[in-house]
């Protein structure tokens, strides 16, 4: 890219993104009158000062059936890194527009970690024909790295990288950057190697500008090191880099050899994307985007709203049980509602905290005891707060003390069942290596609801308030 | 810290740490017992090996009212890394049980913004002595940091960085580095600055490192750069890191000079916190972290339930004014639970989708018609699949084909109302400029719950199924 290419962020600010970095919706406007009018020019420059992440942004924002129109005016710009910075969903329909000789172009200037994030996803015979269009060398990278498991670190990692042997010193390392060509610009830390090609320490780039020619990498290196198996699951990989504050860090296979680098900004979508998919996770809005396709947003979403409609009919078939009672006092059926209700709130939000906590390792086998007792304290100041609330209130609107009696008992016990569930549910669910968000909604729902209706109904019916009819 | 003291991380992971590199229950024990015990050298024998953050996570671990103890036993290990490291609440507990002085030890040898988020927490009378005992240098620092708005880039960032002139080459800047003993030494860009100190470029180290001495610095570096203002919200900042997939970038004050320097150290936590904390806020939860203290967690989530109760009583007061027909038909009272709850559910799924487009600058106004669009059709496939179910299995229970069409009706308006609240709070929330994620819950099953009831018993009369009453 010549200099006058260069994407210029402040023009790109003052004409099209707003204070928040986002495309403003007339800019957008603009850009895809002028594709729809066939005006590629006016297109190209008003794109032309934005960086990779605001076209894959443009691209994701342009209407589903613009967008090939769109990617075709300005494919200039459509490089490897607007590709990685890209949605999922909206890539994959994208590059099924290309053809596998385009692919391998964009694919063979990329880093492995971005190449493998786009052919990962083609299918079978695409991905055959895309590495046959590749360099030898960049096709023995790609394949190695699919030869890992999905979500790993192998697919993750890098494999350029600078490793040098541990009799050199600062000088050599020096004089070996400069002269070879074909190294990496790009890296953090140099890593000290055995002959065997096994990491033996890491070096920050820093400590190396700060240190005289002569010294030996090995006394500048740390040797304390945070090494990646290279089949260890991403999410890991990501508790692993903020646990420890890593900008990089080496993978080693098996034997402990050293086979490539993974960097913090590959992680930091993770990171996000892990610490953001439990809210999805537990409504039961599967992957959630709302780039997905249709279908699969239905099919995620259905399946647990059926499986809400089992519990649904569980709670239902408690109050049937108790339909004479509600024949005799109608504000039963009125006021039960509420006792579900808030109960299912309660159990939502100590489920949200313990699903958190089990996310980001807070919640261990060691304060579980703890955590339990903690959320039950909890729920029995709000159950008796509640309890006062809705007990006072319905004995005054109904004119019956014992309906406020019941009703308060009712919200009590609930909320404390619905703290203890909260807890308990993704505790057990994390125990039989399940995803504690998954599931957990429905179970505590399940929980709450028929607890409300069963504590309710039943109180009202001990409390000789009415009679099972 | 000598040699033989540093921490052996694999000696770590076979004696205290699990697979996911959580520290075992055993091992945690085992120190608390040699605390309990007075063996404080048993104890820091045990602990040697840990890195900081799992002497953090330890001391997160033990129940509170041993944490003091344990800090004591092995005060030695507790330095500004393990403070630095250690959730907010315990922290703050923490510090309160040390002095000035020794806080002051802690946060001088500190980078300015580890320093400031442990001072920041302190009273005011505690801050301004510790600010006396730390070094001229480090004061003038941290006071000004602590100008800076809370949760601003200024207050994030470090002071420490390497800023160059212009004119200077990459042979000027070795030499500078090595020279300099009071530089700092861990760094990830160096900055070219010109006599305004206003940055003009930067410059990766593996670039430097790549380049002969005799290149001119402006020749190597890059000039698009992206500046981040210093009074600008983490948040913000964490979304800039992660959109142009940053290491470190250049803070700036109103004028343009060049202040500071915010790492991605630092972000992966924001970033972390910031996308896990919308399932908690959903949910009414708060800031929800089990080590938050039992009467704040109370605080937060009781407001949200007594909200709770105020909408549910709407739902309430619906079922009441049809009170006669429920009198006549309790089959009503039996299924209306189900239609609240599914279409609570389908609501939770459409608001969580929403609520993560918009804090991942998904959604903008360029799209938003579109993913309403997107909802309604989603929520029409979900409707007509649970109808269907609901609806003959109702029919077939009560041997009443109109009750069968009385309930899918009201199920199917009930999630198609449930897709469009689920889209339009939050969205609605954001333009107002609320946290979309705050309250949207409690709105979306407002509705869904009133709608519910309202559109199931009001459809029963409307059917001639029952009258009023």
């Amino acid at each position: 890219m010549s200099e006058a290419e260069l994407p210029d962020i402040d023009e790109a600010r003052e004409t099209g993104l707003d204070e928040d970095d986002r495309l403003k919706p007339a800019f957008v406007r603009a850009i895809l009158d002028a594709v729809e009018a066939g005006d590629n020019e006016g297109a190209n420059a008003l794109v032309e000062p934005l960086h990779a992440a605001d076209i894959a942004d443009l691209i994701e924002i342009a209407p589903a059936d613009m967008r090939a129109s769109l990617a075709a005016a300005i494919s200039e710009r459509i490089d490897g890194d607007v590709l990685a910075e890209m949605n999922d969903w909206v890539r994959d329909a994208l590059v099924d527009a290309l053809n596998p000789r385009q692919l391998a172009d964009i694919a063979g200037e990329l880093d492995t970690d971005d190449a493998v994030a786009i052919i990962e996803d083609l299918d079978e015979e695409d991905q055959r024909a895309v590495l046959r269009a590749l360099d030898p060398d960049d096709r023995a990278a790609i394949e190695e790295a699919l030869s890992y498991p999905e979500e790993s670190a192998g697919r993750l990692m890098q494999r350029e990288l600078i490793a040098v042997p541990e009799h050199w010193t600062v000088g050599d390392v020096l004089d070996y950057l400069r002269a070879d060509d074909q190294l990496t610009t790009d890296f953090w830390e140099i890593f000290v190697v055995d002959p065997a090609h096994r990491p033996v320490g890491t070096c920050n780039l820093s400590w190396v500008l700060r240190t005289p020619r002569v010294v030996s990498m090995t006394d500048v290196m740390k040797r304390e090191q945070t090494l990646i198996p290279v089949d260890m699951d991403q999410e890991e990989v990501a508790l692993r880099f903020q646990k420890y504050a890593l900008i990089s860090a080496a993978v080693v296979d098996p034997s402990g050899r050293l086979v490539g680098v993974v960097t913090v900004d590959d992680i930091v979508h993770i990171i996000s994307q892990e610490a953001g998919e439990d809210a999805l996770l537990m409504s039961g809005a599967g992957d959630g985007d709302i780039n997905e396709p249709i279908r699969d947003s239905y099919q995620a979403r259905v399946r647990w709203l059926i499986a809400n409609l089992f519990t649904a009919m569980l709670a239902s078939g408690i109050i049937a049980a108790f339909g004479g009672a509600i024949e005799q006092m109608v504000a039963l059926a009125v006021l039960m509602p509420i006792v579900a209700s808030i109960g299912g709130n309660a159990g939502t939000q100590a489920m949200a905290v313990a699903v958190r906590a089990l996310a980001t390792n807070q919640l261990t086998k060691s304060n579980t005891l703890r955590t339990v007792r903690r959320e039950i304290l909890v729920a029995l100041m709000n159950g008796l707060t509640i309890a006062v609330l809705l007990g006072s209130g319905a004995a005054l609107l109904y004119a019956s003390p014992m309906l406020g009696m019941v009703i308060a008992s009712a919200i009590l016990l609930n909320i404390l069942v619905a703290g203890l569930a909260g807890v308990l549910v993704p505790v057990v669910l994390e125990r039989l290596e399940q995803d504690p968000a998954v599931a957990s909604s429905v179970f505590v729902t399940m929980v709450t609801d028929s607890m409300g209706f069963l504590a309710f109904l039943g109180l009202a019916v001990l409390s000789g308030l009415v009679t099972m009819g």
